[in-house]
C-alpha cells in the first residue's frame, strides 16, 4: 500500500484527505431492503428503491463499492493519490429505521468502522453514526464513539421523521456534539414529507436539486432558530459546496434583520452570516466548479473549505483534478486538501 | 423632473434602469384584503397578513409607497440618479384570486400601468400581469398588453394554485410569451403548499429563505421538465441574483446527466446549464454582494445580468451604491445598468 501514486497527479506529496466518503455494512443493507419494500411514498423511499433495487449493481457497481473497505477502495485511492478517506455510513444512515433498530445498527456500524480504521490507521478515519430517533441513546453512543472508539466526528442525514435538529427534543444530540468537540456532518437526504411536493417530478428529488434544498433548509433553520446561541461551539459541516447556503448570506442577513426589527422571528445574538462562518465548514464534493470554489474561499475564508470526493458516487479523479488545477495558492490548496480536515476532524498529522 | 441628480452618485450620466420595481393599485389591495381575511393557512396568506395587516403602514409606509406612481417614487429616483423603473404589480399579483377576478384585475392593472407610462414615458416602463388561473384568457391579455398597450414583458409570481408553469395546462402562456418575444419575470412568492412544511418556522417563509427556494425550484422544474425544448426562445428572468440557481449548475448538470443515462428523467436536448444561459437572465436586487455579482458575471456572462432595486422593499441608495462601487469595468457596468435591460425588455434607448 503506497501513500500516493506519483504518476497519477501533479503534486504527489500533498496529503489528500477526503471527507465525505461513503461505506455501508451488510446488516444495514438488509434492513434498508426491508424498509423500502414496505409501503410508503416518502421521497427517500422513492430514491432508495432506485438505488437499492435489483438493477443497481448491474448499472454501476455502487453497492459493492460501498461495502468494500479493502482492496477496491484502497486501489482507487492509490491510483488517484488520495491519502485518506474520512468514512461515513452512507445515506440514509439509520434514520429510516425504528428507534431500537436504528440505535443497534448505529452501534454496529461504528464498531465495524473503528475496526476498519484499526486495520488501516493511515488510510482511514471515520464519522460515527447515531440514531436521532432516540436522542438520549444517541448522545450516549456519541460519547462512546468519540471517547472509546476514537472516531473523528459524526454524520447525520438531515431530517429524522420529518423533524429537524433545531427541535428541542434533539438538543441532547447538539449538546453532546458540542461537549465532545466533534463536528457533525449534515449530509443530504431527500426533502422531508412537508416539502416533498414539487420535488416529485423530473428527478428533482435527489442530488440534482432536492438533496441540497433539504439540507440547506436544515442549516438555515439551525441558524434562524437561535439554537446556535444555545450551543455556540457546535461545529457543523455541509457538503456539496455548502449546499449553496453561503451564496444567500447577504440576503438572509438583510431580511432576518428586518424581520427581527419587526419582532416576528427569534432574536439572534449575531447576524446569520456570522453563525455560518463560526459554526459551519463546507466541503467541495459534487460542485467541482472553480468559480464556486473561488466564491466560497473569499466569502468564508479558506479555513472553512474542506475537500471531499463523495466516493463511490462521484469520480475520485475528477475530485483530485478539481483541486489540483484550481487557480489558488499552494498554501490554500494544502488547507483544502488536509490542514482544515486535520483540525476540524482531529486527524493526526 | 431631472434625469439624474449629479450630486447623488459617482457616475451621474449613466442610465440606470431598475427592473424589479413594485407598484399596486387600490382595487388589488381591496381584493387582497378580502382574501387574507378568509380562512386559509398557505404561507402566502401568513406573509400577506403581516404585510397587509393594519400595522404595515405604521411600520414602514410600504403600502403607500407601492400605491404612489408619482411624486414620492420619482423623488426617490431623482435623489438616487435612477433613470427608469420597469414597474410590475407587486407580489402576489393576481394569483390568489378566483380566475374571473384575477383576469379582470390583471387587465385593470395593465391599463393603469400603461396610462402611467404614457404620463412618464422617460421614467417608466412596465411588465404586464396576467391570470394563470385562466390560461387562454391570460394568453389573450398577454397579446393585448404587448401589441396594444406596448408594455415590455410579463411578471408572474411563481406557482399558481400550487402548480408550476411546466404543467401542460399553462403552455398557452409560455407559447404566447415566446411568440411575443416578451420576457417573463419569474418573481418569488412563498413556497407552495406541497413544500411549505419546513418553512413555517423562524421566518423562513418569506424573502429570508423560502421565496428564493420556491422560485429557484420553479426555474429548475422548467429546465428539467424539458419544456424549454418545446419553447426554445422563451425568455425568463430571475431576481435576487438568479435565486441562487446558477450556483448549482455544475451539480445539476452532473446529476441530470446520470439520471438521464439511467432513463429515469425526461431526456433533454442540452445540458441544464445551457438552458439557464440561453433562456434566463438574472437581476441583482436583494443580493448586493460583490462576490455574488462577480460569480454571476463569470458564470453566465455579463449580458445575462441586469440591475434592479426591488423598490420600495429595498433601499435605492444601497442598490445604486452596489453597482457604482462594484469592481467591474465601465463597459460591464453599463451593460448591467441599462444595455441588457434595453435589449431584454425592449426599452427604447
Amino acid at each position: 500500500m503506497t501513500l500516493n501514486n506519483p504518476s497519477a497527479c501533479a503534486q504527489p506529496l500533498i496529503r489528500r484527505i477526503a471527507t465525505e466518503e461513503a461505506f455501508t455494512i451488510p446488516e444495514v443493507v438488509v434492513a434498508l431492503r426491508d424498509v423500502i419494500q414496505a409501503p410508503g411514498q416518502s421521497l427517500d423511499l422513492e430514491v432508495l428503491r432506485r438505488v437499492y433495487g435489483a438493477s443497481l449493481d448491474s448499472r454501476s457497481g455502487l453497492l459493492s463499492a460501498l461495502l468494500d473497505l479493502e482492496d477496491g477502495r484502497v486501489r482507487d485511492m492509490d491510483e488517484n493519490g488520495v491519502a485518506m478517506h474520512l468514512l461515513s455510513l452512507t445515506y440514509p444512515g439509520v434514520q429510516l429505521f425504528d428507534a431500537d433498530t436504528a440505535t443497534d445498527l448505529a452501534i454496529l456500524a461504528n464498531d465495524r468502522l473503528a475496526e476498519t480504521i484499526r486495520r488501516h490507521p493511515n488510510r482511514y478515519a471515520g464519522l460515527a453514526s447515531f440514531a436521532p430517533q432516540s436522542p438520549l441513546r444517541a448522545a450516549k453512543e456519541m460519547e462512546r464513539a468519540i471517547n472509546r472508539l476514537k472516531l473523528n466526528g459524526f454524520i447525520v442525514n438531515s431530517h429524522t421523521n420529518n423533524e429537524y435538529l433545531d427541535n428541542r427534543k434533539y438538543w441532547p444530540i447538539l449538546e453532546a456534539a458540542e461537549a465532545l468537540e466533534a463536528c457533525v456532518y449534515l449530509h443530504p437526504r431527500a426533502p422531508s414529507d412537508g416539502m416533498a411536493g414539487p420535488f416529485r417530478d423530473y428527478g428533482l428529488d435527489n442530488a440534482t436539486w432536492g438533496f441540497g434544498i433539504e439540507t440547506g433548509t436544515h442549516a438555515v433553520r439551525l441558524i434562524l432558530s437561535g439554537v446556535l446561541d444555545r450551543f455556540p461551539k457546535l461545529k457543523l459541516c455541509l457538503g456539496h459546496m455548502g449546499e449553496g447556503v453561503h451564496f444567500w448570506l447577504y440576503r438572509i442577513d438583510l431580511m432576518q434583520a428586518r424581520a427581527q426589527s419587526w419582532g416576528i422571528v427569534p432574536k439572534l445574538q449575531m447576524k446569520p452570516s456570522e453563525y455560518f462562518v463560526r459554526n459551519f465548514v463546507i466541503t467541495t464534493c459534487g460542485q467541482e466548479d472553480h468559480l464556486a470554489l473561488d466564491y466560497s474561499i473569499k466569502k468564508l475564508g479558506v479555513a472553512n473549505v474542506l475537500w471531499s470526493i463523495d466516493y463511490p458516487f462521484q469520480s475520485t479523479a475528477a475530485a483530485v483534478s478539481f483541486v489540483d488545477t484550481a487557480p489558488i495558492s499552494d498554501v490554500d490548496r494544502a488547507a483544502i486538501y488536509h490542514i482544515n480536515a486535520e483540525r476540524v476532524f482531529h486527524i493526526g498529522t
